[in-house]
Formats: C-alpha cells, structure tokens, sequence
C-alpha cells in the first residue's frame, strides 16, 4: 500500500502500486482535469511528483510535454504508474484541478514579504489599586506610547497617538484580567483595530468580487500564509447576470442600491464564516480585509450611487483607493477592522484589474506583455517597453455560458472540454456528472473543433447539407449530447446564434489587443508574452482560442494562464502593504484608452468578428 | 386686550389689564411654579419683565426679594399686574418653570465663542468629460487639498489628507449633480463627516445621559444657537432606578450589557428626532455629537464591560475622552458624525461632573467655591484658591422620589413644594393636578417643614402623642394630603422609614462635603460660593436643605442653582472644541478624594445623619 498526497489541496489517498496517479486521485474524490479519461491524448493531467517512486517518463508523456515542462517535473497523472511502496507527493498545478476545486479562486503567486498594513503591539500593564485609578486603556498604552513618542520625536516626526473606538475597547477589560495584564493590540495606521490574546494570531480576509464568481482567501498576516480558501456564485446574481442589469436595479429601485449591497455583503459573510470554519478560526479575529472588484461591484459593495457610473462619460464616486469600516459595513469581522479597495482606474477599468497587474507583475516585465482578464467586460492592459495602455472591451456574458441556449456556469454537469476525436465530439464534464450544458471553455472548445471540422464556416455559418447539423425554419445547431445521454434528459446544443454570440465576444476583445498594441505603434507580432488570467481564462484551451482568432496567433509558450490573479492580487494588499502603494503608483502609470468612442474601434471589431486566427488580412 | 409674550418658552397670551403675570401664564399653558398658589408667599414665582406697563412693586415683593434681585428687574408673577394695553415680555428663570417646560434640560449658560470641533468647507468641481474621467471625489477635492497642502507645507507641517468612508462618500455625486457641481463638506480634524448642499446647515446633538433622567440639545454648529429642547426619562430605568442595579444586569446577564446599551440608544434616538421635529431638520444633518454621564452611564451607552466598575477599586474601561463613530452604535446621525464623551475622573466622577464644572466655571472662579451635582450618587468638587479636590458620595435616590413609599419622579401630581401655613401643610404638584406623590424637592420640603414644626425630632423620629401622627406597630407616618384629595384616592404620606432614607442621602452628601474642606485645610465657613446642579438640586428649597443640614448654613446669597449645567456643559463642548481641551486639563488639575475607603468618612457621616443645620457641635 502507497499513500500519495495531493497538494496543495492536502489530501492523503492510499492507493496500490500500479494504479496511475489519476486513479488514485479520482479514488480519493480529488478533481483531476482529463478529457480524454485517461488515455494521456489531452495532456490535461499536468501534476508534478514532488516526492516518491512512480514509472518513468514514457511515449504518450514525451510527445504531450514540452521540454522546459519535462525538466520542470511535470508528468502526465494519467501516465505516471505508482511504482512501490512509501508516499508520494503530488503537486496539482490549479489548471489541472477539475471544479469545484480549481474554481476561481486559484491563481499563481509571486513570492512577497509579509509586511501587512496592520502592526502588532503586545503590551503589558500594572493592575490598578487604590492610588492607581486610571482606566484600563491609559494603564496598557502609556508605557508603549511614551517609547513611541520618543521615538517619533526623534526621528523628527509629530508624535501620533493611537485612537481608540468604543466597541475595541470593549474587549480590553476582560483580555487584560484574563491574561494576567498582557494583551495584544492590532492596529491600522493610528486605529486601534482588535484587541487578541498575547498569544492571538491576526487574521486577514481577501475577497475577489467578480460579477459571476466570488473568491476568497484567509491569511495569518503573521506568517502570511493562506489558511482558508473558497469560491461561490456572487448572489447578485439573482438581480441580473450582467452588470447593466444590477446597474439599472440600483438606479430605477429605490431600494435597489440597498439590496443589491446588503445580497453582496451576506454572501461575503458566508465566505468568511466558511473560510475561517477551514481554519478553525473566528471571524471577529479577522483585522484587515481586501476586496478588489470592477468599478460597478466595488460601488455596489460600497453602497456608493452608480447613476453616473451607467450613463456617460462614466465616471467612479471615487478612483482613488478606499479604506472604509469593514463592520460598518456589514462585515463580521474585528471591530476596527478596515475594508481597503485598490484605486479604480477607470468606470470600466476596476481595482479588480489593478490587483491582477499588481499580481502577475505586468508593470515590471521587460518589453511587451499583453495581459487579459476576461469576463463580460474584458480588461486588457499593454505593457509596451515600460508604457502601459489599458482599455475596457464590452465582450459580453457568453464565455460565462449565458445568452447561450445550452450555456451554464462552470458548476458539476457542465461540459467544459470537447475534442474531435473518432469523427465524433467527445466531452468531459464538471465532477464527470452526466452533461446539462456548456461551460465558457466548453462553448470556445465546441465553436474550435466544428470550425476545425469544417461544420462551421469562418463567418459562423453552419454547413448546409451536412448530416449531424439540424435545422428548423431559421435555426440551425449541431447536437453535441444526445437527449439519452444528458444529465436531464435534454440534448446539449450548439446553435448558429450561439457561435455568434461567441464570435461578438472574441471580436471585441480581439480589436482591444489590436487597438492598444496601434496604440504603442506595434504590431501583434511583437508580443513577447500573454498573460490569461480569471476563471475562464485559466481553463479555455489556448490552441483554441487562437484558431477562431480570440488571441493573436503567438508561440504556445508566449502565453501563460495565471488563474484568479485578481483575487492573488486581493491576498498581496493584504500580506504586503507596499503593494498598496505600488497599486496607486500603477494607476498614475497606466494611460486608459477609450474604446466607445475610439474611432477605430467599429472597423477593427467587424474585422475581428471572423473565425480565422488572423482576421486583419 | 394686552399681549404677554413669555420668553425663553416663546409663548404668546392675550390678557386683560388687572390680570397677574401669573394668571395671564396660567391661562396660557405656560407653567409657572406658584406653591402659595399665587398668595405672594412662597416667592417662586419670580420672573423679569423685558417690556411692557405693569405695576409697581408691592410690599410682599420687597419683602420676598433680596436687593439685587430687584436692582435685577425681579418680580414675582402674582403681584406683578398688567397696568395697561401693548405687548409685555417676560423671561422667566430656569427656576421659576414648572415641569414639564423646566424638567431636566434648562440651565444657565455663560457665552462662548462658535468654534466647533467640526470644520466647513465650500468646494466646487468642473464636470467630468471625457478627457477628464476623474472620480466625484478626486475631482472635488483636488483644488481644495492642494492650496492646503501648500499652506501645511509652508508651516513646516506635514501635509494632511482627508479620510472619507464610503457611507459618506455616497452623499456626494448626488449633491454635486443637483448643485451646479458645488457642495459643502463637513469634516472633523481629518475625517470627512457629511457632505451638503451649498447653503446646508451643520447641526450639532449633545445629551445629558443621567441615570434617571436625559436630556438633548439641538444646536446650529454656525451659529451656536439651539434649534430644540427636550427631556425623558432614561428608559433604563425599566431595568433598574439605581446604577448598580444595571451594574449587576450587565455583568450577570449575558445579554444584560447589549440590551442596556440598546436601550439607551433608543432612548437618544428618541430625543434626536424630537429636537430635530422643533427645529424642522433631518437627523441626518447632526455633524457632531457629545454625551456626558456618569461613568456607568457612559460606559452603557458605549457597550464597555462594566465588572471593572462596579468591584474594587472601580476602574474604568477609559479614563480619557472618547472619540467614536457615532452610527456603528446606531445613532442616526451623519454617516460620518463622530460621538465625543469628555473624561472621566475616577469610577464614580463621570464626564457629567466635568462637563458641569465647565459650564459652571467652577475651575476658574476665585476664592472658594464647592460645586455639586445631586443624585443617587452625589459629586461633589472643591476650588479652594485655585487647587481643585473632589469626591463622588453615594446618596442613594431618595431626592430621585426612590425608596421612598409615596416617591416618585419630578412627574404630574408630584407634590414638588410644601409650606407649613395655618397650623397644616399647604403643598403643591407639577402641572397643578392632583396630587400623587413627592418629588424629590418635596420629600426634602416635607422632612424640613415637620422637623421645623416640631413633628420630627433631630434624630428622625416623629412626635409621640401628636394627633396628626399616625402609628401602627413600628410604623410611624404623617398624612400630608387625605385618600380623598389624591389624584389615585390613596393617603400621600411621609413615613418615618422615608425622613430616615433623607438623613441617609443628606448625610452622605454633607460627609463629603466636610472632607472636602477639611482636606483644602479650611472649615464650612470659608465656603465663598455653593453651585448647586441638577435637577432635583434645581428646585429644592435653599432655606429647607440648610434648616436639615444637607448644605453648611451660609448665607442665601452663596448659594447658585444652575439647572442642569452637565447638559449645558454638554451643548458646550458641542459649540467650542477649546472646551474639549479644557476638559482634559481640568481632569489633569482634579485631585480625586476616594471616601469608600477614607478614614473620617464614617465618623463625618454618622455626625451629618442628625437633622440639623449644624451637626458637628
């Protein structure tokens, strides 16, 4: 018997020697992408063997791996044979994880020192008596504060004092008395934020605010390390699947603004209250919290008024970074906590893309990196030899699975990789449940494999007279599921009105890259690296994406998919406050370009609207 | 037909000539307080006539007066009668009201500067367009902050910014919008507060938190005026007359603390809508809040634990003053306003015996000067030749109408005054109804009035063998108004038990006022000035609370009746924020005398329970 641990999500599965890594992970109920079922033809399966005896490299892994991936130990789960007893250690990279565990809340993390905006001062005080009747907090912060002061004047500096409000010092009294007069303070700039025990241990709760999907994050901001992690559907949801919708609720209802904030806070409440379950933690031990969001959500978030963020020329209450009371709020957490938000850069440019440029590095990477956060708005910033250009691209809600007729979230069910395999699609779906509809990278991967098949023209038409495409009256659609076989008994399609859809998502990203790289007087070709980040980003499958002409034609290797890098991005501000300062020297830094009214932009979108890699031609 | 227009209260009557001040009041509502019932006898009547023919003074106001109230323009309502056509005005004195118009909330004010803790600033901004995509914020801000930022540079400072919250924030695109992008911004030191439009008023909310009674304030932060005035009953009460009766809740019923707290704040908020009514104003508009109370007071309403209160050595969570936001307790006021409480001196001297020291100038006045506020705990404070010493006694609530059979609150039908006159007790109520109970100013009236009769001996014993004494058993009691005149049909008496718990409050109170004196080095006698505060202390009768030792017997003229200068104090340190900082040095300059542990405390106390004027002999 071998025990063979999955990282990072740590579970511990004993398996027998023989069985492939795959199987011991589905026996162990841990998601492991592979469309292909484990014949090692999709290279889904990516893992990393850290540790333990398992089969050498073989064929299928040789012809599958790049070399750069072979040398960095990279095997194929499918392949990889246990080859004798012990344990085993096995690194799931997040683009290998199958949902719910990959989510939206994985991402790659840059290493950073963990400099949190919060202070620690474990302080100590004399218990009073009767010639000693000062109050509990002048009694624990004089001899601090007079170090301080000292200090401070010294160094030239204005002597500052800690404020204190009423429901942190409410925890004082008790804290001291049971501790024999030790007691922890966390504070935030001069605030006073949570009284712990000598020994309590500071928390922090980072959150990406998606119009789709919400991520979150629980981090001990003493080692920085991540105690808890989770996603969910954003309850907004309920209101409207785009933005617009929410933004015309807030607008026309009046108490629209109210529920939609209150819907958002509860589900970040419930976030919380889960993360912090993982961590055996309480949330009232929480003292600093991040959240980064498009401008709509951070404004819905805030309560703050969005009549003027929906109409032209759609401006923010606010750009600048927000530090406002978390438990003001709503939230559960520390009395004095601060809810911080990253500057917006633009009304369609939010904190959430700040976060994600801040996380993958985007402004210090050497000459031409174009990086991608696609959603129903897509954001796009170009790094071009040290200038940044950034826009906004209205792509629509079709790579989230709506205004698709068999579209879905990526929930249990959802078919989220298709091939051409045997003159037929094959299909793997979420948790390998019986199909109900198509997830965003199942929808591009349907619309690449019949184009690539010759079902569908480059302008979205389905090909007449071809058996496997029906037709009725103006519609036409393929059946990629069977009624028989569907989890609902329902067959899952694609229609011609779906790969529309697709096709206007794609051109308008596609004429954003096209417009800022103009913009910086270069051409596609110039691009040295693309970097993929968000849900959907991290699992569509890139030769895909660049044969119907969503991505310019570049070298695989030119593009990485970095996963949630926005809600990464929520978890740095939250371990290193210098990030915060980072992120408004990066708005300073980034020239947002317009596109509405960009007057290129209508020619470079009809061109892009094209199932071809290279449209402009 | 004559018009008398009765100031502060604001009251308009139409009159005939011949008819007294005191009718014409009475028959316009407005109370007066008249125990002889208008016979010229019991002088507290008093008013000053601003305007207007009325008659000359008679025989019974000389008399009745002293020199300087007449040189004062004095009168007394019930002789003082309309001579002829044309409008009078007349001020009456806190002192001359009767409930409910008096209640808890009207004192004398010295003048002081406008110069509130909160700061105005009239911005205005350029509309965004598309070359200028700034927030709301950034946009409003930017021309103010930068000639600030200037003028801090140019002072060696460093430059400062405002902090804004989002609940704050929210006011702002729609006050621009609507305004011709101008809007005033309210801030305190850093912090944004409120934003309004261009011609918006600041107000401010201050409150006496007593604990049986409350009293608010609504105050025009440009102007420094009061826009409204009311007073209520603390409605924690319900829980409890005394402190240590929500002490004990708050401490032994896990929700006791929370429900105290929410209570109170119901209570202010009560108030607030109140004063906001009579002023036609928006809660929304308070800027800035200050609450005084004692510290157990202050400590509810700011939900501190209160175990380190109420044991030995009886200190509190803070000793300092309190800054706090003032809707995360959930007042509701400006989303930013901030809630201020001055110092506290020691467990049982609270922040409404500084705010009353404030507003009396008991600091500042030469000579000696002792200074009380009478309750169920009584603080007393000494300035003997500029050095300051003072104590906190525990009266007990007999003078708040508690523990006393036919006590009750300073309400309708409280017998509030009693006279001996033809051989019987003439009394009379609050509102003129019939009678229900004594007040705390007639229990005193009473005690006073029988000892002086001779019904009740120097050590509390009523009169053997008297025909008007009532016994049964060990019980003792004198009727003072027949079942068949009283308002509820039951007998109002005064018991034995009840002149016993009077000796216990008065002793109390006396005790601490002799060590006061003894510790400055001086006797009773070197006594220049008593300030004598609160509600109850308001309304007794000065000769009555000598004749039975409560106050050393000096003369009248020593003796100031202020009302309830906490509440004044309060409003005070809402108008000028220089008050604040002479809070702080006046708790500095404070030398706190403990006397649950003094060693003459039992000895003075034991001398004082005698009902007599002088009991040291």
């Amino acid at each position: 018997m071998t025990e063979v641990v999955f990282q990072p999500v740590g579970k511990r599965v004993t398996a027998q020697p023989g069985d492939s890594l795959l199987i011991a992970a589905q026996a162990g109920g841990v998601g492991i992408s592979a469309v292909c079922g484990g014949l090692g033809i999709c290279a889904d399966c990516q893992v990393r063997v850290l540790q333990g005896a398992v089969s050498p490299l073989n064929d299928s892994e040789r012809d599958r791996l790049s070399d750069a991936d072979i040398a960095g130990g990279i095997r194929l789960a499918c392949q990889a044979v246990i080859a004798g007893d012990g344990v085993i250690v096995v690194d799931i990279p997040a683009e290998s994880l199958s949902a719910p565990q990959r989510s939206q809340v994985e991402g790659e993390e840059i290493p950073l020192p963990v400099e949190p905006a919060i202070r620690i001062h474990d302080l100590s005080a004399i218990p009073p008596s009767v010639d000693d009747l000062r109050g509990d907090w002048e009694r624990v912060r004089w001899e601090n504060e007079r170090v301080r002061w000292e200090n401070e004047r010294a160094q030239g500096l204005t002597p500052s004092g800690w404020r204190i409000t009423a429901p942190v010092l409410a925890d004082l009294p008790g804290i001291l008395r049971q501790h024999d007069w030790h007691a922890r303070l966390i504070t935030n700039e001069s605030d006073a934020v949570r009284w712990l025990p000598p020994d309590g241990v500071p928390l922090g709760f980072a959150v990406d605010v998606g119009t789709t999907g919400l991520a979150a994050y629980l981090v001990d901001l003493q080692t920085g390390h991540t105690l808890g992690i989770t996603g969910a559907t954003n309850p907004q949801i309920v209101y409207g699947e785009d933005v617009m919708a929410r933004l015309t609720l807030a607008v026309h209802d009046p108490e629209g603004r109210a529920r939609l904030q209150t819907t958002i806070l509860d589900g970040l409440n419930d976030l919380l209250h889960t993360v912090c379950d993982q961590a055996g933690a309480h949330s009232e031990d929480v003292v600093d919290v991040v959240a980064v969001g498009n401008t709509a959500m951070h404004h819905l978030l805030l309560g703050l008024p969005v009549e003027q963020l929906g109409a032209a020329p759609y401006v923010p209450a606010i750009s600048s970074a927000v530090r406002t009371p978390a438990r003001a709020l709503g939230l559960d957490v520390a009395p004095g906590a601060w809810l911080y938000l990253p500057p917006n850069v633009a009304g369609f440019v939010g904190a959430d893309h700040v976060a994600m440029l801040l996380a993958t590095a985007t402004p210090d990477r050497p000459g031409v990196t174009l990086s991608l956060d696609i959603g129903t708005n897509t954001e796009v910033t170009l790094n071009a030899h040290g200038r940044l250009w950034c826009c906004s691209t209205a792509s629509g809600p079709a790579f989230e699975g709506a205004h698709i007729r068999d579209g879905m979230r990526a929930a249990g069910g959802a078919i989220e990789r298709l091939m051409w395999q045997n003159n037929g699609l094959r299909w793997a779906t979420i948790n390998n449940l019986p199909p109900v509809g198509l997830c965003g990278s199942g929808i591009l991967d349907a619309v690449a494999v019949l184009r690539g098949a010759g079902l569908i023209s480059p302008t979205g038409a389905m090909r007449r007279g071809h058996p496997d495409i029906r037709r009725e009256g103006h519609r036409s659609w393929y059946e990629i599921v069977p009624a028989h076989q569907a989890g609902h008994g329902r067959a899952v399609t694609i229609s011609r009105a779906d790969v529309n859809e697709v096709q206007l998502a794609k051109a308008a990203i596609r004429a954003g890259i096209k417009l800022l790289v103009e913009r910086a007087g270069l051409s596609e070709q110039d691009i040295d690296r693309v970097i993929v980040a968000g849900a959907f980003g991290n699992y569509i499958d890139l030769a895909n994406a660049v044969a119907i002409g969503l991505f310019p034609p570049l070298p695989p290797e030119h593009f990485h998919q970095v996963g949630n890098a926005a809600g990464i991005g929520a978890k740095r501000l939250l371990i290193n406050a210098g990030e915060r300062q980072r992120a408004d020297a990066l708005v300073r830094q980034l020239d947002y370009i317009e596109l509405t009214n960009h007057p290129d932009f209508s020619d470079r979108f009809a061109q892009a609207v094209r199932l071809e890699p290279e449209p402009w031609e």
